[in-house]
């Protein structure tokens, strides 16, 4: 048992706080002998970096990532390998301005955690949330670029669908315009709209929430350990512990509810000698194990809880107040939440990987 | 790292086939000195057993308990405490007719875990769906009545709350009518509409979906550990596990990418000495630690994938067919997934309950 | 955590006491595909069977498994293979004269885990012991049988080489003769004495202690997983987990302590274009991983607490008394600890070959 | 599962290498609200750090460490407690000279892990044995620091009793002069014979063996959970992974098997209202569960394994070679082993106890 660890076969580790010296992980159980540099990890962790947009958190950080052990330089082919043992990774935090928070010292700010780790721990580090902050998935996007690496034949994309009461057209759904807007989200034709609600939504003090839909590429069938080690049981617990999420669905999902046995329950024909299903409700897992389908998990960001609308609250010792959360905060915390959702489904994919290959033998 | 274990400090390992001789668990981690009697554990299951009703599978089990384990009769008290050690539980399977399996032995039934297993193992146990039948959730409903006796200050209800398009009306809620009907439901009026629908689904070879609510009252603020043994990372995992579900959300879940951030960021006041939320949006748990209001969890079920109307599927040998899956089953399997989702709520609120007065010395 | 699990990759679950209705195990991550039946299984518990000699208790325990999940009776081939998911198995309790006991049940029994048990968990389990009881090693002895199937290339044989002061004559060394004595001693010329010797302990109603030795052979280089997680540290584990045990050993054990650097690092040579080594202090093992050499291990069991001599101790009620331990002991339980320590290298074993096949790829 | 974490409750996971730029831990668990600086983890690191007299390997690093999260510096009360949160420990490596390694980048040194890593991983990190260096045992030391303070009432020594041949005599020994010589050694007398000795091994281009004791005073009764979370079990597991150790004993140990079972089980008698054990063969522990006595634990070491004499080893590229180990090592590595044993103790201890509070309820 651990309390900050995720994984079995590939686990990793985290710890930082938002306003300590540094944030990090350990990641243990990569194989050996894979070419790992840390530019590659930086990739990841400049997609999920503050301040790329007026639509994220003005804290600046570089989020630059330092690799401590793991891996190891060869000089005979001059590359750099994994070598089997624990990956240590440190981001140190820069843009620490703990005076930001002096005025909500002794205030619980409502829909944070402020209160819950004072409940339990009789602590309060009041400085940017501590260790409940989203700085800590700056860790886990790091963790999932090396998990990636395990898994190469997988591709894991995630897109935000909606924001607030705006979806998407799934018809425009475009994987290279994720990228191409500050949302991510695959369909230009709601970054327009999308950019004008949040201003006002910024403009109003208030802030919003959103849904991310993170996809697997390439998975074979077999991958998921019936029956506490379901596949789609970690994907739900990987995506419920980012931080803002409240709901989380495979497939069709919620909306499986509402279809006849006939129509839910995908059909399956021969082709090119194999086995292939003319619907994916399933999300490509059923039973726990992936079918070969693409996987497609959807999960829902509640609105930031900082907000400079004031707000009704008690304090650490006991009175009633209001509280105004000012500061530097994302007024959609759920885009910032696209890299992360990617990085939680590829560390579940590359343990699950090496679970399939330790018990079948499987390559 | 473990397959058919759930839980940390209060471990549930499950074990058994639908059509194999017993299923089971053995409990791991209760404390010592609890009272405890088969007849508690099977007033739980007599609630999940099948064929209770005409909405329920027609399969005769009467999935009686066994305690081989664990508790010690003693002769001073008279009575029969837990000792500390594990408890094991085991369940005879009596109603097993393989038979009604052998047209499907080769094929794979669409929407079923039988391609999914095949793929990973290699090995196809046609008998019911083997290992990844409904059965097996009997286990889970023998351990939720020991997770109960451990935190007796909590109570822990579910109830359907939808099933296929039709919704119950939440101003109906009475706890009281839950156990008078074959649905679960908390609303009297939703009895006959859904017993037309489903008599109606069933007519037409057909299957219905559901959606089920469990809701914890009484857990204390404070349970519930950072950041990867979060109380909503644990409930999700556990909702996520159970056969069928495609789903899970706390609190406002879904609904609150949809809210502003003063909406749904709930507020707090004093009140007798102790700090109260105005609203629960939050369903109980803020940071993956509970607030100490209730702890409100959803989760949607599928249709049952075994229906009378012929599907397109292949078989193991590679072939295009139909088939058409006959014997007993639940049209909605989402009814009696209610008293398997308040024991999976129930055994995480007990895991959480020792965890935290392991960390931290809370009684 | 779980306190009753040892394994990862194979992981054992046992549950049961002495004189409970019945005790057994779950073996999860077990691969698919392996032809099993109960009998082979129960070649091995005939060894550790009570009742074969006058050496060891006379409690009559046919000690009979029953396969209840994991397994599959596939007609088409008419063998029974696992299917790649949890083993049950029981054994259920015959002999249970709990009568036997009321003597003592108020009773500490100096040596035995009866004081400490009631310490801990505030219930007292005076029927043989309860869990404390060495009868729970069936189950170990159980799971060991199926750990062997796993890993077919590898033998592992125990001798017992020590009983009280009379060690074997190493020059003698036969591994067909441990199953030809009711010592399980390489050592034919020992026999005689040790018979000679342990009918004076029964006589003087005493008892004698033991060393045993467990050899791996066929285990190829490379298994074991630094750093926590070392072959050695696991091995040392198990066999510390094993009742009565009080030291454990790999290779030169604790006489490596004497020796000097060059004579305790074992030289290398190429042979048959294979790296060999010229000696094995290390027993096997270097840095946690095995070296392909034989592993060799020792542990040193204590002598049986049940004795007829009276001893002084106190009661559950703190007063002082007296106890005779009457009833039905071995007068050495290390001559039984021999197929037990088997099974837990075994067990070790075949978790670390699952868990280096996950990690690496390596078949 | 992991491969690089020790304990459950209490749970260290430690990473780097021996000439990579840092190596540390991250300790999770740590209740909250406990008092801790830097400079009381580094007074035990200062124990252990190597160079502090000619007995140990020359190399100069100050093993400075810092805490990079887990505690809080609250402005009220002026001090740094902990947060129940994860702590990160590093440590950097200051004095790597790699280039000391060049001459033997392709040998495998005898006694060493580099073939088996090699084997394994098919990675050779030749600079000063990479993972499998002694040097991770500074994270040791410094998770064992945080251990102690989470079980303040229990009190963890130390000492160095035997050298090569030559044993303390056990009526000299004085807990107080442990700290006075350069072997922790806790008989006076035994210090200049054993420098007269080392100097000799030294002088022969050659090193020595020895055995550690460790012994913890004040642990209550009931801390231990069988039967596979035993006490005993895990303090074995986490003596055996310490670097060169091959074998463990606990309390009477490998003598136990000599004694007579009326001689080796400690005998009760009640005094001052408590239950007294009149002898401690047992090393404090009965069944897995700790007595209330001291407990007793001795491990070997082997000698080490760099030595300067010539020996005969092969290569990476399997070819058969002489290997001498200059550089910078410990004559007797079993002398900075004494600290290591210690913290491992403590880091078991401590472990258990949230374990045996979190199931039992005791304070």
């Amino acid at each position: 048992m651990s309390y900050n660890s995720f994984g079995h076969m590939f686990r990793m580790t985290t710890f930082g706080e938002s306003h300590g010296p540094a944030l990090g992980c350990v990641v243990d159980g990569c194989p050996p002998g894979i070419q790992l540099t840390a530019a590659e990890i930086q990739a990841y962790l400049d997609k999920r970096k503050p301040g790329q947009s007026r639509f994220t958190t003005q804290r600046r950080e570089p989020d630059e990532v330092k690799i401590l052990s793991g891996v190891f330089e060869d000089e005979r082919t001059g590359g750099q390998v994994t070598t089997g043992t624990p990956i240590a990774l440190v981001i140190e935090n820069v843009d620490q301005r703990s005076k930001d928070y002096s005025a909500i010292r002794d205030k619980f700010r409502p829909g944070h955690a402020d209160f819950t780790y004072f409940a339990k721990y009789g602590v309060r580090d009041y400085r940017g949330g501590g260790r409940s902050s989203a700085r800590e998935t700056a860790a886990r996007v790091a963790a999932g670029a090396i998990a990636r690496k395990i898994i190469p034949n997988v591709t894991v994309r995630g897109a935000l669908i909606q924001i607030g009461p705006h979806k998407i057209d799934r018809t425009h759904w475009n994987w290279d315009e994720v990228d191409r807007n500050p949302f991510f989200t695959p369909d230009a034709a709601a970054v327009q709209p999308w950019s004008a609600y949040l201003d006002e939504v910024r403009k109003a003090g208030s802030s919003a929430g959103a849904i991310v839909e993170v996809v697997a590429t390439g998975v074979p069938p077999g991958w998921g350990a019936p029956l506490y080690g379901k596949l789609d049981q970690d994907i739900a617990a990987a995506m419920m512990s980012i931080n803002a999420v409240k709901g989380v669905e495979i497939g069709a999902g919620f909306a499986a509810a509402l279809l006849a046995g006939e129509e839910n329950a995908d059909e399956m024909r021969m082709r090119h000698g194999k086995a292939e299903f003319s619907t994916n409700h399933a999300g490509g897992i059923l039973g726990g194990i992936s079918t070969g389908q693409e996987i497609v998990v959807r999960f829902a960001v509640k609105p930031t809880s900082s907000i400079l609308s004031p707000r009704k609250t008690v304090t650490a010792t006991g009175e009633n107040t209001d509280i105004v959360t000012t500061g530097r905060h994302d007024p959609c915390v759920g885009i910032r939440a696209v890299p992360v959702g990617e990085a939680m489904l590829a560390i579940v994919l590359a343990d699950h990987f090496l679970r399939h290959r330790g018990q079948t033998g499987a390559q």
